[in-house]
């Protein structure tokens, strides 16, 4: 499987750095806004051997169409930002180039352009691509629907500077139809981020608990997410979609 | 669904109390080995309000076919000690009484014994009939299909005087094809007993844990198992059997 | 050490198991209300063995006068309810009995009568006379002497029926200087109570963790009370006070 | 207070962020081994606003006399490698300014040669310069002497690759007097490190926990040292030392 990335910050360096060590992908380019490091190697830029060159090149240096005909990929990952669709999107569903999303914050006309492009190739968006996120959220549900009696509460934590309850915590609160007020919220120095779902039943405790490292957990969610999507029609899938098969046992 | 107890120690109470609260069940009577307590009424003696007497018998009293005949049941919950199933399980096996059966340690000839029933009845056995645990079991087996490539460690911890690794630790790495090196054991004071699956991911790691608190925790498993297998034609099942069909979300 | 206890409910049992087991103390009597249990053995009653008798009297057998001077002991422990003082606070004082007393919610003249008579014996007044609550709220003021700049959130779990925030969890944030609301709430199922202080540095984070087992906790807290009380002279002391000499290390 | 730093890798430059974070030290210069990055700006380079310029020098360029002579600290904070104290060591004792070292692996002749330099001036040498886990050590040792019937049980987690058990808690274990096999080793995924220590109670348990976030976790150690030491006259001490008189409340 060819894969393509469109962003190359603190996320995209990770998610590259997962896709090289992956036997069963090749990493054919990383396309970034600016052309500062125009032409560099990947591979090497993060001492991983590799044997395709896999070399950065600028949105500026080729049309999306171009950069598709000369260096073809079967699935493009987007951690760039909210235009990067604007960039690449036509291009590739005109190609049944499979689209990865991890963006986190398109607004409606973005998501709208995802669901129409899913009409011609397969699209993927997930706004917290990590596998333990989703996960958790499935695992929550099947529990639920086991023990529809058990209290649910959900315990999150962050750094002191993130003011707002996690978007995380609320879609898990969402996906479980509970109220936003079963979030606790902890504040304190600079804990990169953890969910806990709790169930309480009269004699016991069930928690199911996701801890990030580091901010950059998504490198395996998106080459499950890469390969999962990878020979799928088109249509428009969330992690949940690609995960569901697994807990049929 | 009307349900006979056997055993009526700690275990059987905590659960006799769950099927009285339950308004789907209803409790017919309890078999005890001791005539300490005949035809003492488990509402009463509880103090949970019941239509139904609900009376204490004992094993001298009647023979189980007498029993069953006098007053019949759909189900059996049997929480007494491995000589019980020798004292029901041929009556109540000829009736289609299903059973369920939360004694921890059978020999192989009572194992045997069960199997032979459940040619003719639907029987349960599992000797730890929490839902916490076997959820735990299928879910971890979930997210190791998903995440083959993760370390997987269980982590227990019970009270000092428990000297083995718990049983439970044990059929959890079993279900996960992990080497019982991987079970760390914690032994300090009156800890009744937590299980902890953890998966370490480079970036991430997700806990799924289980804490007992109190021995009495059994109670919703066997009305879980008892409603789910109400209904069941002959067969031999686990609590895992009941849960995978909640796991098709 | 002689001891006498007031109170034989599920906390006051615990209690006078821990001081039968104790090699330093003997348990003179323990004194009810009711006189339904009276001229029981209590180390009969709880299968512990010991020397000595153990009788349990009701109020109305001695007046407290003629209950310490026909069965005198050093201290005395209160697990009974409000009014206990009433009975035998004037009675103790006068003979130099120490009093230890676990009540937790005395009206505010109880607790000027303690301090009253705590000028003539030694009074210890602790509402949560656990050792591991204490210790963690010393602890907690150590380490925010030592890093005032780390940010501190209580997270408390309690089973679903308890309404409030626990008292426990307002009587560490006042000992922190820390507003209420950062204490979060978790209620579910039958948890019995978790108290947490989080304190989070830029790179890392401490938590000092108390979990009750189960409501009898307080045997070992009492124990040490009254040891530690044991041979002082008058005064009201609190279980921080008898804590504090061992934190100098 | 003015200070100079050795060594510039990932907990050093962490250290010196903290170090031009605190309005009480003001620090002067970097001196790496390389001349990689000679005569850079420290503050520049991090991003952090500092009246001073805060240079980087290399030890080609100076010798640590002409270095102590041209830009005098009080305090030199040390985290190059075990060869570092050879070349500043002499040079600051005569100077009487003060040594931190937070080398992890000194050979026995360098310990003894940091004892020897003591006898001239104040010298603090710890392997694990986080407050947290010194915290831990100190509150451990006074709830150990509080409760000396508890279990204790020591737990650590670290990435996959790490084969033995942490020196922390070897060390942990040695100040607590109990065995190593006490000590439960969880190896799984990119866990950046975790200790907990776990006192069991009969009806209670107590648990210190230290989260490592990074492996920069050292400035704010290295910052508590050097202030605690500064003005210290000359002697050898721990950081166990440096935290004791906080623990007289």
């Amino acid at each position: 499987m060819k894969v393509g990335i469109f962003g190359f910050g603190r996320a995209g360096r990770s998610v590259a750095s997962v896709f090289l060590q992956s036997p069963d992908t090749v990493l054919e380019w990383v396309v970034r806004r600016s052309s500062k490091m125009e032409h560099r190697s990947v591979p090497e830029f993060l001492g991983i051997p590799a044997d395709n060159p896999g070399l950065i090149y600028s949105r500026d240096e080729y049309t999306a169409d171009e950069l598709f005909d000369l260096h073809p990929v079967d699935v493009v990952v987007d951690f760039s930002s909210e235009d990067g669709i604007d960039y690449y999107g036509e291009a590739a569903a005109k190609r049944d180039i499979a689209i990865v999303s991890a963006v986190s914050n398109y607004p409606r006309d973005k998501v709208a352009l995802l669901k129409k492009l899913a009409r011609r190739t397969a699209v993927l968006w997930s706004p917290n691509i990590t596998i333990g996120i989703n996960f958790l959220m499935l695992a929550s549900k099947v529990l639920q629907k086991i023990a529809p009696y058990t209290d649910i509460e959900i315990v999150e934590e962050h750094f002191k500077a993130k003011a707002d309850v996690s978007g995380t915590a609320k879609r898990l609160a969402d996906a479980l139809g509970i109220k936003h007020n079963r979030i606790k919220k902890i504040r304190a120095g600079g804990i990169i981020g953890t969910h806990e779902i709790l169930f309480g039943f009269p004699f016991q405790t069930v928690r199911l608990k996701h801890e990030s490292i580091s901010r950059e957990a998504f490198g395996n969610g998106a080459l499950f997410a890469a390969t999962n999507l990878y020979g799928r029609k088109r249509g428009f899938h969330t992690m949940e979609d690609l995960l569901l098969p697994y807990f049929a046992l």
